[in-house]
């Protein structure tokens, strides 16, 4: 149902609660007819800010026709090219800063592909894009999705520590963050790299650092805090979350009691001991 | 946030729980730029299949671009000619059902209110429009979306007693759902009159009947069980829910003992008791 008010919406409290009010044995999915009509392409832009006002004018123009919006560093490229045998840069020339968008529609021929050459005309003028390429056929959109899905396969072949941060801010504020997030990394550990990616038309982020001189052992794995805490303590600062996708489990249980309003936490509490009161759904998890 | 995987998902919770489990204070608001361009059709179609038809044909090509498509019987657009002063029938010829759709973007020139003609005469050829006409401006968009608007308060004009009803059931099964109420009612009542309208693309219908001869009094009020549990029977069967909008308040309680899966009101009354153990929040209401 898309619309019911009778009640209080149980559904979406059992979703994300992680196993921990009940088991969920039953879904109904709704299904959306597969586009028959795609565009893919990839564009390199000055900078974060450049990204989201292109995000803007292309959600005003497409709505929910843009099926992906995905930012990507120079940092995420360049760890593909060196890592993945096949991938080659998309263009000519590097840049700091890239975007890959897909649509999708039912639209005859290929008017969905020319009315995003249009729309990437106008904003090259208005220079939120510097330079881009549109998939002439699904070999090249899937070549250029290839980057994007092997970024942390790729990440996986550097040597050295690898932080990996999963978080969300408001869309608006995706620029501001990734500035104070490397800002703050900078100042506080010398030789930061930073691998940032992700979701940037729903504010979700895959900013994750490498800091030279730190092997990937217990010891350092021990030691993720200290960068972890940087990154999640200017999460809070910008009322974020710092686990958008992959939810709390075990590894994220500090975190939460950290970072998440006291108030809600009592009230996820009591809602725990309410429902299963003798503690046997998924214990030790999320609370 | 858009994405936000820390636990329990209290916002949801809190919606629709009508302040019984406590007051909200502030709300955080995402907000869309108004639409620059937008169309407006009245279509006749022949039936309910054919308009949940016609809305899946849109609904591929315009996606969200479609704001609104509103399922009207001829029934709703006779009383709003009859009580509603200066009102006209936009076409020709009466036609059993009607659909209002609205479209928005931010398409120049009449880029939209084109596609949407071309999309009409397909919709035409396969038979699922029989007439239709498109706003030429603002004016004749109004007028259109006045005929919607005034369908409550032309209601409201009539003699004799109308049984209101806010449903909703899956969208697929919203002509079955019209075809069972109406078959249900008459084999019941004589002369029932079917004042149906409503949000097509959402699963909701406004569900009224007119039963020839009772008249609007207490009396009839408290009648008014024999002719809603006709249509919530029916409700209850579709899986449906029989307050789609407008909640429970004081007025549903008894229909919520009735209609409500006994585990989802244990559940409720367990959360309620939780959050709220001396019963403080808005006593007496949902629960």
């Amino acid at each position: 149902l898309r619309k019911d008010n009778t009640g209080y919406d149980l559904k979406h409290l059992f979703i994300g609660a992680e196993g921990t009010l009940g088991i969920i044995t039953a879904a109904v999915l709704k299904l959306f007819p597969r586009p028959s009509a795609g565009a893919t392409a990839w564009m390199a832009v000055p900078d974060p800010d450049a990204a989201l006002k292109l995000f803007a004018l292309l959600r005003q123009q497409f709505g929910d026709r843009i099926t992906a919006f995905e930012l990507i560093s120079r940092d995420c490229l360049q760890l593909v090219l060196k890592h993945i045998p096949g991938t080659r840069d998309p263009l000519n020339t590097p840049h700091a800063w890239y975007v890959l968008t897909e649509l999708g529609d039912s639209s005859p021929g290929d008017a969905l592909r020319n009315e995003l050459t249009v729309a990437l005309e106008s904003a090259m003028e208005a220079g939120l894009v510097i330079d881009a390429t549109l998939a002439e056929n699904q070999g090249q959109s899937k070549a250029l999705w290839r980057i994007r899905e092997s970024i942390p396969e790729a990440a996986r072949g550097e040597p050295g520590m690898l932080y990996r941060h999963d978080i969300a801010v408001s869309v608006g504020q995706i620029p501001a963050f990734i500035r104070d997030g490397q800002a703050a990394l900078e100042k506080r550990f010398k030789d930061t790299r930073i691998i940032c990616f992700g979701h940037l038309g729903d504010g979700n982020l895959h900013y994750n650092a490498y800091v030279e001189g730190r092997q990937r052992s217990d010891a350092a794995a021990r030691e993720a805090n200290d960068v972890t805490t940087v990154i999640y303590d200017i999460v809070k600062q910008y009322k974020g979350s710092f686990s958008a996708e992959h939810g709390i489990g075990i590894a994220k249980v500090d975190e939460l009691r950290r970072y998440k309003d006291p108030v809600e936490i009592d009230l996820m509490r009591i809602v725990k001991r309410a429902i299963d009161p003798d503690g046997i759904m998924n214990p030790g998890k999320v609370l």
